[in-house]
């Protein structure tokens, strides 16, 4: 996006400009600039039909400033779209800069702010082991991988118990781009052909799991919510530093800022044109899911990824 | 690639190594890495079958350290592939700081010195305008794309006069993984159904198009063709100095500069597993492919995109 200063009028008021989009050329004061947030995001909702009156919906809270104006935006939203909030925090257990508790916190104040109660769940209590456990090395795995596995399991696994028809996540057009360009780099078409704001319901094995930012810059939620006053967690993780997906979202920041625009051309145009030529890999990828011998939770394979995470975890710690 | 001086010694002899490659993690001495350099060209060609014995290849050359680089792999290749090189440098007609003329006589030079008649198309001579005399803004299209397209236009052309049946061009790995970008933001899929190092004979409509540098890095051609002393344009052609293109390859050369092997990855990996999947858009394209009705080379539409900017750059002028 691209904050830029102006001594030009919004272009809903006479109030100054307080930015330009610059994806859009838009000039805004703060005020239409969360109108036009807003509306901008409940566009995307409403363009796949993300949300219907009467859904149950999951929405994965990790305390940074994308879930948490999400979880803001889905509370404007709740009268108009007639759908029910659950809110979840996953307790990875990282005590490094207190890392979990501090966004533990910030998840619960914004939620009781909000009246909504907060489902948490501590992974050590309901698995037996905390992300500080999990030696990468050992794994031969990235720690953000890993994590990224345990927290996927934890959702889908949550979306039973509770009887939710959704799962919502505030991931945003910057980790989608990312996600394009790294399933791009290491072709691997099974991740690209589950690429899209919204995934469908597999009857009994996954719920339908919606991203309302799809269509939204990362730069725009930032502003959003320091415009909005919003409590967040705006640490990187302790364990992400080095993150190669960092590394990308810095090359999808650098092509953004050459051509304004590209992130969001490229995200919907690959959704839009080239994914529906990938139809036939999911089918086939679908076809191959069946449930998990060990939890009963779906899996490809006899035994799913996170049981098999977790047997390699007690046998690397012990 | 990534030059870097090492105390080690070459991987095949005893003599220090110059340089580490980046992304195959080789560490060579000058002979090695021109033999390496050149069995990785050969290795292309032979595993997609660019070229057979008997063939008539059209090279075309800029002047630019790819095509000269090319110029001169070819020609130690030609006996043992046993086919025939015809050189052809188009004359555009930039004056600016003397850039057609001076290109002009270092591809002169270079065919000279091995053996090589090389033919010059002045499209000034032939179209009666030259790459001066287009002002791009008037036809609201970017200068390097005019250019493209005369070049792509002339090539076309010179492989019905002279009979030949393939045309090879020095396209580098940096340049496809450029247009795979460029192509993934714009989606233009028709674009990308032609992606590719081998373009197959269209009978009547054009010939071959072969890329023997699809797999090899920029920066490898820049090493080879400083170590072998090729004296070759090693100025930006002074029009192309801002062209957005130049900006996207400053993104892949990031990118390989935090993923070494990215770009490669992404090449091979593009037209193994997505192209295929493009087949049908690119059939449909090939379906609508006639003959010009003014100038009888293969178009889409009733008059060629060559015949229709002649006809723009004649009204412009006058």
């Amino acid at each position: 996006m691209g904050v830029r200063m102006s001594s030009k009028s919004c272009r809903f008021c006479s109030k100054p400009a307080i930015l330009r989009i610059r994806y859009s050329g838009l000039l805004v004061c703060k005020k239409h600039f969360i109108e036009y947030f807003e509306k901008r995001v409940f566009r995307t909702i409403q363009k796949y039909k993300m949300i219907r009156e009467g859904d149950k919906v999951l929405l994965g809270l990790s305390g940074g400033k994308d879930s948490i104006a999400l979880l803001h935006i889905f509370t404007n939203l709740q009268n108009t779209l007639k759908f029910e909030i659950l809110p979840l925090f996953i307790d990875l257990g990282i005590q490094l800069n207190n890392y979990s508790q501090v966004s533990s916190e910030i998840v619960k104040r914004n939620c009781k702010k909000l009246g909504l109660d907060v489902i948490i769940v501590k992974i050590k209590d309901e698995y037996g082991f905390s992300i500080d456990n999990v030696s990468a090395k050992k794994l031969r795995r990235p720690i953000c991988s890993v994590c990224g596995l345990i927290k996927r399991y934890v959702l889908n696994r949550k979306t039973l118990e509770l009887s939710v028809n959704k799962v919502a996540t505030g991931h945003n057009l910057n980790d989608e781009a990312t996600f394009l360009l790294q399933n791009i780099i290491n072709t691997d078409v099974d991740l690209l052909s589950k690429f899209g704001p919204i995934q469908p319901t597999l009857e009994g094995l996954f719920v339908s799991r919606i991203k309302p930012f799809f269509e939204t810059y990362e730069d725009d939620i930032s502003l959003y919510a320091t415009l909005k006053n919003l409590e967040y967690v705006d640490t990187t993780c302790p364990y992400a530093k080095d993150a190669s997906t960092l590394q990308l979202k810095t090359i999808i920041a650098n092509l953004e800022n050459i051509r304004p625009g590209a992130a969001l051309a490229m995200v919907k145009g690959f959704y839009k044109k080239i994914k529906p030529l990938l139809q036939s890999i999911r089918e086939e990828r679908e076809e191959k899911i069946t449930k998990c011998k060990i939890c009963g939770m779906p899996t490809s394979m006899e035994i799913c990824s996170f049981c098999r995470l977790r047997d390699r975890i007690a046998k690397t710690n012990f």
